[in-house]
């Protein structure tokens, strides 16, 4: 995720070394504290029950950039190393592509050369990275009254009610708010696992205080640039802002949201827009949806072609596999989001500092 | 849109001198002819009933970075004159921000500065250099054979039946593959238009002969890449690639696209994963559908407030609109898919000009 | 240029419709006075004696980005159109590269479709946008107290003495505030001119009341922004900073520069460093040299190849050349320099910003 | 060092945990040799008499992008743990910044927040990581036959004569291909060491086989991108091409290198231009200058503030300082030049891939 101001760069293969991130630009004087950071980790972890079995602790180590627990200034480097990885398996499977995976792909575009164990540099491991990413760029959001927050809003045929960006900050249910909405989700989840499947969903991702006046029109358009940041996740297929898709089917007097007067400030009466118009924020909560499709490693036998041979095979997995990702990809999305904010305020800074 | 290898910037205001663009990084050697340029700019007008009324011949001059019919492989900076702009209206509301438009969050953004006349740099007005740098981007493709086309998918309730990729580039219909579908959409916007009224619509864009192995994991992702040009188009809200938000409701076993061999070369069976898989083309097609909200221009009255008096007001617009923007965003869909795919196939000759 | 908050690109050849810039970054609220940058542009045009003999009125044109006399914070593009170029030359000397010109290198770099006329995009002239892209700068570091300004250091064996900052902004001389260097430089220019020839010199820069601060190491380092920047003038050979290649022969001891004690501020006593210390600015005044090659472009006899036939030649160019470009430089080696502290002022500002 | 398709970050803090360097764009298929790579770190630490006391043995650690001996295509980081670092002394010094080090705009910068100990994220240990970014750029190279060295060519007063590029390729002397120059250098820097001081020094950098057309001009000139990688590096203030500052001094007839045939290729008689013109590299041998200063720590008492009290204090340095910096600078010169040449070479790619 490269910002202007502030960007990132995740490395490290599934089963090599470590993975980890660097992170630029950020501000010196950042408190850090360890122990907060696993625990956004840990929450990248998801629901035990429907997440892969290889379980690390998933200790971060930072190498660089922080200094009597703050950010210098300097680029952060943050790793962890990776202990429990089983490879023998991927020998195995290395030329029959699993199906919905980069498997296929990732050889093409990196004639051969690419770790393929585990998925390698596109596992989903990879996002312990970004959730670090995403400990920084909340802990400068905060010192604005910014909060980001993402919850479940569907599981396969299972959609959480719309919520009320209240409700939802203050809800104690770290998945989702609706306690209903929530059971049935996870007895999809479990429908899918003991039928050796997966299941998609989407996840909704709200942010709070977010001051009028970030992003711009074309290059600098803050939906563009959290479209993008959002769709660097793995198993991504769409985002909407506000209504999204839904506005397609509407009609224009039904969509604009009317200005009002709120505490002397102005607002929007109604919030269709999801917080951006024109690719600028209007101060309203900003709302994305993202659709995750279902994982595509799953028990159930699948069709594939042996690359060597290049014949139809069918291909039976085995491994640990998450049987719904949504989950665990609550923090990761909110990171993303989290660290475009950061990026476009501090832009925002630099202009509120030389506009006389 | 900025490309590592490839990127333009718009410029111009609505009621300004012109509007125009500067392309950087296009290589040397493309045929340059100005009468197919000016037919692109053509299909930018849309369906004349339903777009505004302002009708500009728009005559594309070439400034820089072509000489003797060809690029150069310096800058190419192409712009049209604006005429027929008429800006008495503006000062009326410039200080009752539109509902649904970048009006207020843009003063906020600029401090004021900005030009309010025709929504500024945030016109509709401002995709026709969007759609010059398509011009140019496809004919960079079509010496590989890859050719874009978008259509109309969805004009509020209307929605087009799916359509195979042969289908869509045979079909004559420049907006829709499926006349009787169009004849509903052309109906719905008129429905709109008579009521002064607006209405929605979705566009499905697709790509044939895109080689596999463009893209890449995280900062390479080209789904995230065409994501975030989309986004950068006025009124776009949602961007979705294959199934898009319809695989948050599937299990994998359904998702997953099986690997097969046609004419001697790896495909897959079906096409949910929409021609990308971990952020890198397959070789299948691309396939991504793009949400556009109704024009926030409407006739009907609206709810708006008085910046000055920070009261709430009432706001009836006088002016040219479009009653659908939908048919006029084909070209620019396709312009900005066609950018991003002629950035990634540079990038990926660096690497197969390297790699031994 | 590219900053990370303000960049510039030009565009335009020199035979073409036009040259220009485009300008990305500027903060709104910038008075614009068209009068101003004429003026600006009327120093590029050197000392008439010396200079070619193309003499048009550099007329700018802004297309976008300035609203009612103000920046708008939008792209800025500037163009001045091309009226007194005579191409019937070049097609004489098409295929005999001059010796010191990029005619031969450029047409290897873009495989033959340069535009060769007049050095197209190589030309001087477009230094007429970084001139523009100088004048904004200048405007936006004014509100900070910060200023720039250029003079001769050298002219072939001429060289100015050392002068104080304070003397050379006082200095009524727009060429060298020491008038009795600047009368041999004169002369020197003046025999090179007789003789058929050119003369090379060195430029040096001053800005003053720059802030502690800006800057960085490595990714960051302000010298090798600056650097970069100067670089990128046609004719360039060489950029130092403070003693620059003199410190070569030193010692630490002779070198270092003590820090003391000055109005209640930190400071140095001398200023051997140039105002930058790793990267960063001291609150010293920054002092840059820049070396530039005499002009190519000679109407001796010289010896090249006709690419052709591939065989060795003698070529006696006609034109217009100037016999020394070092007059004409200053107010592009001043643009430079201010448009890459503009940039870095807004990203401090940023910082600022954020940092409690 | 951030190219279009090549860069890298280098991170870490002297007497932190690691120095260390993350590289994106790196294609795949590149060997690695962790033995060589060592042997290019073993020369980063130049002549033992002359340098810091501090000797780590400085083990790469490959975290990331390199699989099974080959680079992967994706990130590739590479740390080397700090071991024998002495921190206790830098807080006794910690108010009273250092003549000549970025001590104290380094506070000013970070607001106080950075690592303060042994220069922190400025020390020249970072080197490491360019050191290494090189070994991965010459194996690139090298595929092409392109060849980069650097030897020194000044220290203090004694300077090598001008070497034919062959000559400087086929010497066994690390340092400098001639003997009786290298002899008197050495002994320079020894009477700079035992008075406790320093001394300062050229390095000359040149590369053989570089093809002609990669860079360009204004945002392409490789001059300008060679120039902001070298400026980079810490001490680094003068970098100049061919005859550089020299040309300032010269008219235009002796300056401009004759066009010849050489074995049916178009070459220059002199190479006074150092291999580029315009920006873009002409086929003959690419030649720099960098001048550095004289290492700032040196045990002769020096002037400085006390930071804290605001009062002018005397200064002196206990610690293992290096007393010419010079020697140990070649290889990081020569990884920054190939570094740049690499990503050039890699657009050149791009471009020969699709122009047609």
């Amino acid at each position: 995720m490269k910002g202007k101001l502030l960007s990132f760069t995740l490395f490290g293969e599934s089963h090599g070394k470590a993975v980890g991130i660097l992170i630029e630009g950020l501000p010196p004087g950042i408190e850090v504290k360890v122990e907060e950071m696993k625990a956004e980790l840990e929450r990248r972890k998801g629901i035990r029950r429907f997440s892969t079995k290889r379980r690390e602790s998933d200790e971060p180590v930072i190498v660089s950039g922080v200094f009597n627990g703050f950010t210098t200034g300097t680029p952060v480097t943050v790793l962890v190393w990776n202990r429990d990885a089983d490879s023998s398996y991927y020998e195995e499977i290395r030329n029959t592509p699993r199906p919905g995976h980069a498997d296929y792909p990732a050889k093409v575009k990196f004639f051969g050369y690419n770790d393929y164990r585990g998925g390698g540099h596109f596992s989903g491991r990879l996002t312990v990275g970004v959730v670090i990413a995403g400990y920084f760029a909340k802990k400068l959001l905060e010192r604005f009254g910014i909060r980001v927050r993402a919850y479940i809003r569907r599981i396969g045929p299972v959609e959480c009610p719309q919520v009320e960006p209240e409700e939802l900050f203050a809800s104690p249910n770290p998945y989702c708010p609706d306690e209903d909405a929530f059971e049935r989700m996870l007895e999809e989840m479990e429908k899918a696992r003991k039928s050796g499947d997966s299941v998609g969903g989407t996840v909704e991702v709200v942010a709070i205080n977010v001051p009028a006046g970030l992003g711009g029109p074309w290059d600098e358009d803050i939906e563009a640039d959290l479209a993008s940041a959002l769709f660097r996740i793995p198993a991504v297929k769409g985002v909407e802002f506000g209504l999204g898709f839904r506005f397609a089917e509407m009609r224009g007097s039904e969509a604009n949201d009317p200005f009002v007067v709120r505490n002397g400030r102005v607002a929007t009466e109604t919030n269709n827009h999801g917080g951006v118009l024109g690719g600028i924020t209007t101060g309203m909560p900003l709302v994305a949806r993202v659709a995750f499709k279902p994982t595509p490693s799953i028990y159930l036998p699948q069709r594939t072609v042996d690359l060597e041979r290049m014949d139809e095979v069918e291909l039976r997995l085995r491994g640990r596999f998450d049987s719904c990702i949504v989950p665990k990809a609550l923090p990761v999305v909110e990171a993303m989001v989290a660290f475009v904010l950061a990026d476009h305020l501090l832009r925002r800074k630099a202009w509120e500092g030389v506009v006389r």
